[in-house]
């Protein structure tokens, strides 16, 4: 059993590959929910759809974001009516979110409405959000405070990042699963996510980085931060507002209380010993995932760090 | 000033008609919500939509509702996810549904929201409901008590219906500007609409009805029963169980406690002195609206019933 805490464009492609390198039904994935959005009234889940969406074969390669091939109609006649367009959804997309609004309307937690959506996308695998209750991270910034999107799409993660918050995590309980998940899985990884917005709020709710820190699995992050710089959005900002350091040392820093392995790139390799003095053993792979086989190879990289598969001598 | 009362495809071509031979700054339209449903968590107002989408020069001939040339790709997956999808609404359709809810949300009146959305179309009739408190027609059937649209569009109209009411009708208040829109006009158009189910609803507002009566303006209908036959939709059937004759004389008899001219086709020219019998002028004229033309011409037999232009002797 493999269990993967996530959020994020990074992280559902590293699932993407994981669930062609393990037996899907076999894969449990955490996601992020403290970007989630009311938007014109319906429940938004980012990252829950970025991995249903991946894991359905259908998230778009061009955008990163969003169904391949999805039409914006809609949103072009709300950008007419005056409402606020600058969070975009497509028609098809658009269906995602009416049911699930419609689900929750009906009295199912996330958990289940998530587990409905999935099936219809012909997913195997479990996706669990990080809990059935509302988490929001605010980002605390020169400009005021905003939520994840106001910052990351409004303002294109321009404001200076003084902190980060996540609202109500302390009243919010893992959703049914989550820590079993984590506790009894022979691996557990954390995906080349944002340290502090995509993965901190999942680290937020109280229950699971106990259980990150008591469960007898391999946990193994993956750096998001390559030679100094983030392969992409605000992670490299967002880590500065924590003073942590912006490097794949910074991440290990962040997640040492609980991390057996910290996967880098090879660009980063000397410094491994950086690593190893936190108390996190580092394992040298290349984590840019551009393609399928890039993927892939991550995955497996992955498998190998945990010590699921048996390396095989060259 | 031009006031219509409207409900269904027959009103929104007529209005289409009226707008074009007087002027449109000159009309009010007060159409029917009795027919409002919520479908996928929105407001829909499929009367009010009808209407906007007719002035705006957008309602799909080819359908008869929604907008023209819409696409269907939310729908498509709603279906795919086992959400009811007997209603249909087109990815642009959907944004007006969107933007009301929102509306709505936001605290505006539906007559604020209406108002809103038609000046986005560049309306400049003025729309309004007929009332900002919710009614709803309820279909009693052999098959069980329907709302309208579960009659109408699910079940095609097939159940037998046995009655018809308007609940919560006795608390509602008129929009602001309707009475007044009744009063002070120089002429009351009833449009080709359903005398139950659309214009019912209306008449049921309390005040309505008064104000009709009151009015110092002709009070003029126009026939949707042509020859013992509705042009289109149950209005036959309704009005059966209304116990009204299915004619154009039952349509004088529903309304002649205001009506001062009933708009009778060619058709059906026998029939006026039955009508003149109900206390009702009978008007003759072509009321088939199949084309342009057809709406210009209608439009311009109402204003001659109604007196507002003088007959010009041939």
């Amino acid at each position: 059993m493999i269990t993967i805490l996530t959020g994020g464009t990074g992280g559902a492609k590293f699932v993407q590959g994981m669930v062609k390198v393990a037996d899907p039904r076999e894969v449990t994935v955490i996601v992020n929910t403290g970007d989630d959005l009311h938007w014109w009234g319906l429940h938004v889940s980012p990252d829950i759809d970025s991995v249903v969406y991946a894991l359905g074969g259908q998230l778009s390669q061009e955008r990163g974001w969003g169904l391949e091939g999805d039409t914006f109609e809609c949103l072009a006649r709300m950008k007419q009516f005056g409402s606020d367009a600058w969070f975009q959804l497509g028609d098809r997309d658009l269906a995602t979110h009416l049911r699930r609004t419609e689900l929750l309307r009906n009295g199912a937690t996330l958990s289940e409405a998530t587990a409905g959506i999935a099936a219809s996308f012909g997913i195997q695998s479990r996706i669990l959000p990080m809990s059935d209750d509302g988490v929001e991270t605010r980002v605390v910034t020169d400009s005021g405070e905003l939520s994840f999107q106001e910052y990351f799409v409004r303002e294109r993660w321009q404001p200076a990042v003084q902190g980060v918050y996540f609202c109500s995590a302390d009243n919010a309980a893992p959703a049914p699963g989550v820590t079993e998940a984590i506790q009894k899985a022979d691996a557990v990884f954390l995906a080349p996510s944002n340290p502090i917005t995509s993965l901190g709020p999942i680290l937020a709710v109280p229950g699971i980085r106990e259980a990150l820190r008591r469960t007898g699995a391999k946990v193994v992050a993956i750096s998001p931060i390559i030679g100094g710089h983030a392969v992409s959005g605000p992670a490299a900002e967002l880590m500065k507002s924590a003073e942590l350091p912006v490097s794949c040392a910074g991440v290990a820093q962040a997640f040492r209380d609980f991390l057996d392995v910290l996967i880098i790139d090879d660009a980063d390799a000397q410094r491994s010993a950086e690593i190893e003095a936190l108390g996190v053993h580092a394992f040298v792979a290349s984590t840019m995932m551009h393609s399928d086989t890039d993927k892939l190879a991550l995955a497996r990289a992955a498998l190998a760090a945990a010590e699921i598969q048996r390396k095989v001598a060259p």
